[in-house]
């Protein structure tokens, strides 16, 4: 139980980010880099289980971005971790797969309708990539669509940021605006007789943006295009898979993609992603030559199939659609209580919160700054995650914090000034120079 | 102990292949696929611990290629395993990096002579395209120089095949002749003023071919021109690290490069990457945007403490060098006593095994399938590894082994006719429409 009567202090978090400084470049790098986030965001934790987190500090938050999405089920979910020790016993990294990965791909594969094969990695972006090599080896074209702004990895070809690339990298990239079944046609067009695969996100989950669920038509047209010309269609479901769905999220609207990615939380936080295709797109799969030292760990498999056994077997998606929702409701009730306007997006299970009227996130910033040092982890720019283990007393301990920290920030908003870490944040977002052509 | 009455059998593989045909690109694929050795190698394993793997056959081998290199101080060695599992209880993924990677970067900055800081990721390849990144910010410049043949992972930049790559994504590559400084001078003056940074291997240990170690003149020749261009040197010593040396491979030869790549054994065999970094290419290494779901979990930090504690203070390498030695003699008097003769060469804590007159590789081939099946895995063409915990006795079991090996072998010599999956890998290799242009 999150006890609200302990002083929140940061003083070892201090500490460790001046250590931090001197022997890893900027003290943090990537995703997890506090850099622009508010000042009191915590960089090193050091315990987390079920819907919890405690920080270097020893400061308790119920966390709502569950390790950017990994946390599936609640940290260190039981089921999990026996799956995790019991094949620690028997063997991880070795000379050859364990036999299990043919369990666990027979196993996803029988949950993905569009799926007939698996090929299992480590990072997202190595799902990714794959599926690009992928749909150019089976079309024998170039061209790579990609909606404008959306994430699906940290390499050259779709880094957002274009410090240490070349423009060769992403020579044969061309963008088009979600849910614009126009646009994507004029992407089509654009590329000539030579379009090899088109990504899609599972919904619009651009940071420091509103989300927004794929309209049907727009899957549709994708598929129709895709179909005309022999591309790829694939759904990038790295961030999102078996949040919307126990299928792929295009499930939802009724699409099929030829290839789906997939990594973040199906084995609830242990390292693991996979390039899921159907049957055309299996012997261009077999061509391609993609391996990484520690893809055929099997530890993180047996976590897989104990999580793909929760995913089938429980309630944990209901679960996350209630709470979610309950939470939803309840701050969009407080906010207008104090005189604020929420713009919440997305599937509940995934929310994005933003203020109305807040261009440079000022309210934002001190919104969740507030509900931090209460010991309630927001992020105020990328999309928020809810768990299977979070309940009806998390959410209403939840609610209980986050409306002390709507009356703090209510009394705050006249002397709250700009975010300076953000400020310089939005320049680089605009610098060309600096940030990914599209 | 190796039980070597026990009858070799492999029904259960087949039937996992049989299985994993369906669900899995070409059965298996990467460079754990055994699609190309000989057809007695199993696919799928069960267990490992120390020095032995067991097969799904439950067969039992004494493992000379240590995960491909991960197994450094024995399977499941006692001390990471305690680490690792201590750990687990605190967080592994998690919505920020745990305390111990500052722990971690500071231990590893400091065992590596030309290390002022860490950057800790997944795969081998994460590693050295981040190295390849971090060389272009610095430089502003664009042309990677790496040597022929060399392999620094399987992204689209580095793939030793092509299949599913566009020509632009190489477009600033150029290669160069390992242990040749005037081809590496000519690859600079090719270059024209646009070197970015200078890719070296530990030493030579490319497939199907001799290893050597860098000459003194050659690894000279690379730090001469890196410092008069101002390109960056970068040494790849995710294969051999630790395997040399207790610091970077090139101390060996007196050569600190700007940055260098890690992974495989660094957690022994938890699965971590890594970049160090000299001081001048900080800033660079700030600027780039790299990133990946799970390079921030804490199981492997913990795991890359204890194994580099274990590196620290104990004569883990000399034992390595020890054992290494004696397999090496060992084998050279046993082929030449059944009238072969064998090239051994690289460091004998990473064998390179191949016998003289065997251009289509049948002695070869013929000989570990025997060797094998009576219960020693060793590889046919890429470097074999040996780990801290092979004993002198494992040794000695290896060596009444593998001289049953040879006699069978010579037994068979005339019959022998050539390898079928090593044909088409011959002719792949020779078909430049496959393969890199390089």
């Amino acid at each position: 139980m999150l006890d609200k009567a302990k002083m929140w202090t940061n003083q070892r978090n201090k500490e460790l980010r001046d250590r931090a400084a001197k022997v890893i470049p900027g003290g943090m790098y990537g995703h997890q880099s506090t850099a622009i986030l508010p000042d009191v965001y915590p960089q090193f934790f050091r315990r987390a289980e079920g819907t919890r987190l405690w920080d270097t500090d020893g400061n308790e938050y119920i966390d709502y971005m569950c390790a950017f999405g990994p946390n599936l089920l609640g940290y260190r979910h039981p089921s999990v971790e026996d799956a995790a020790t019991t094949q620690q016993r028997l063997c991880d990294t070795a000379t050859g797969p364990s036999e299990i990965m043919v369990e666990l791909a027979e196993r996803f594969v029988s949950m993905i309708s569009h799926a007939d094969w698996a090929m299992f990695c480590k990072n997202g972006t190595d799902a990714t990539t794959m599926a690009m090599m992928c749909a150019r080896a089976h079309t024998k074209k170039r061209k790579i669509l990609a909606a404008k702004k959306a994430y699906h990895g940290a390499a050259p070809w779709c880094n957002p940021y274009v410090a240490g690339t070349v423009p060769e990298e992403r020579a044969h990239m061309l963008y088009y605006e979600y849910n614009n079944p126009q646009s994507l046609e004029d992407a089509f067009r654009a590329a000539g007789d030579d379009v090899a695969g088109v990504f899609a996100s599972a919904f619009r989950h651009d940071v420091f943006e509103d989300q927004e669920l794929p309209t049907p038509e727009f899957a549709q047209s994708a598929r129709d295009l895709c179909d005309r010309t022999g591309a790829l269609l694939i759904v990038d479901d790295v961030r999102a898979g078996f949040r919307l769905a126990r299928d792929c999220s295009w499930s939802t609207v009724g699409i099929q993609p030829d290839l789906s990615a997939w990594g973040k939380c199906i084995a609830n936080g242990y390292p693991l992603s996979a390039l899921l295709g159907s049957e055309k797109a299996r012997a261009a799969a077999q061509k391609i030559f993609v391996t990484g030292s520690f893809w055929f760990q099997a530890i993180p498999m047996a976590a897989a199939i104990a999580t793909l056994n929760q995913i089938q077997k429980t309630d944990y998606l209901e679960r996350m659609e209630k709470t979610g929702a309950m939470l939803r409701s309840g701050l969009a009730t407080q906010a207008s209580s104090h005189g604020f306007s929420l713009r919440q997006t997305g599937p509940v299970q995934m929310p994005m919160i933003l203020f109305d009227d807040d261009p440079d996130m000022r309210l934002g910033y001190g919104w969740v700054s507030e509900a931090l040092t209460r010991g309630v982890y927001i992020h105020p720019w990328h999309n928020n995650f809810i768990c299977a283990a979070l309940t009806e007393n998390d959410v209403k301990l939840t609610l209980e914090i986050t409306d002390e920290a709507f009356a703090a920030l209510k009394k705050k908003r006249a002397t709250l000034g700009p975010v300076p870490q953000l400020a310089a944040r939005f320049a680089r977002l605009h610098d060309e120079s600096l940030t990914a052509a599209r």
